[in-house]
């Protein structure tokens, strides 16, 4: 193939990109060639400064630029109210909703004794340091819905019990918006024994 | 939402790439932040370097990092053969067959007078100097099949055919591993006109 070495070199970078094949690695190379120069140099500049400045917030563990992270830098949250969560992408789902107003605890991984991760690997210490403060009401066990996430819950919560914190679960159930019919059995089971009075 | 401002920014960045959709350009941005150092580095280095070294070849309009591009500059191929494209990702397609040796003429465009681009805003007249040479033998019209695609094609043949030189067109016809049930009639039509004997 007689084709330019950059763009060849531009074209595998983007195949790199997780969800991103051979034919749209093509695409972005291309769209990155016909942007204007000061677009580019602005692509570039961000994708450094954001791997340059994010680092882990110091109390939660969520992504930040600064010292502490937005959520815990906003005075305006309830500090008594922790959502624990395995990675700081779901911490921007929580946030999408513009309701939760607690703050979080990124555990950074879930607990999975086959691939060697035990609970020193997570943040559950600083977790444990944060609750020892005694302004702690409530820790919402966020983990992901999977036999990993299920297993990690069920360990920081039985940690947490003695130090007389209320920990809680999110809900199961049908999703809304979601069919019935295509619903899995234990969704189905949750969501009956889950439900609520009309 | 409480979200660290040089992510959210990354995120934008990517939200703007084509076919990539806010979920899958919060996912790019979290690869790039699971990256080590060198990776973005090298990321950010080989998107500022394709943008800043390719242009367009003097010759054929391909894209290049040199003067002449890596198939103007390949004395193994024919040049008495042209293929004429839109785009220079055409090539990249042709060039994927691995077995077409001929040279390319990259029109970047097609005629479209409702958008006004006629033919001085394509590459025509450089082609017309290309064949002016004498030692071009056959000139491939690889445009779109599409009704801008055909116009340019028919409008350049018309050109090319009083100097003299074999004027070609793609074959129409049902792609391979395609379905005859799926094709449209106007394809179908041209399979027929187009059949070879066995």
């Amino acid at each position: 193939m007689d084709i330019a070495l950059p763009l060849t070199k531009l074209i595998e970078q983007f195949a790199r990109f997780p969800g991103v094949g051979k034919k749209s690695a093509q695409r972005l190379a291309f769209y990155i060639l016909d942007l204007p120069d000061e677009k580019v140099k602005e692509l570039a500049k961000v994708i450094l400064e954001a791997k340059n400045t994010i680092h882990r917030c110091k109390i939660c563990g969520n992504l930040t630029d600064s010292e502490n992270c937005t959520v815990c830098s906003n005075k305006d949250r309830d500090f008594g109210t922790i959502c624990v969560v395995e990675d700081p992408r779901d911490i921007i789902a929580f946030e999408r909703t513009k309701e939760y107003n607690g703050v979080y605890h990124v555990l950074h991984g879930l607990l999975s004794p086959l691939d060697g991760i035990g609970p020193d690997k997570l943040t559950v210490k600083e977790l444990l340091t944060r609750i020892s403060t005694g302004t702690v009401n409530e820790v919402i066990m966020a983990t992901n819905p999977t036999v990993e996430g299920e297993a990690t819950a069920i360990y920081i919560s039985n940690l947490l019990k003695p130090l007389g914190v209320k920990v809680t679960r999110l809900a199961y159930g049908i999703p809304v918006g979601g069919n019935l019919e295509y619903a899995d059995e234990i969704t189905l089971l949750r969501a009956l024994d889950g439900r609520s009075e009309l």
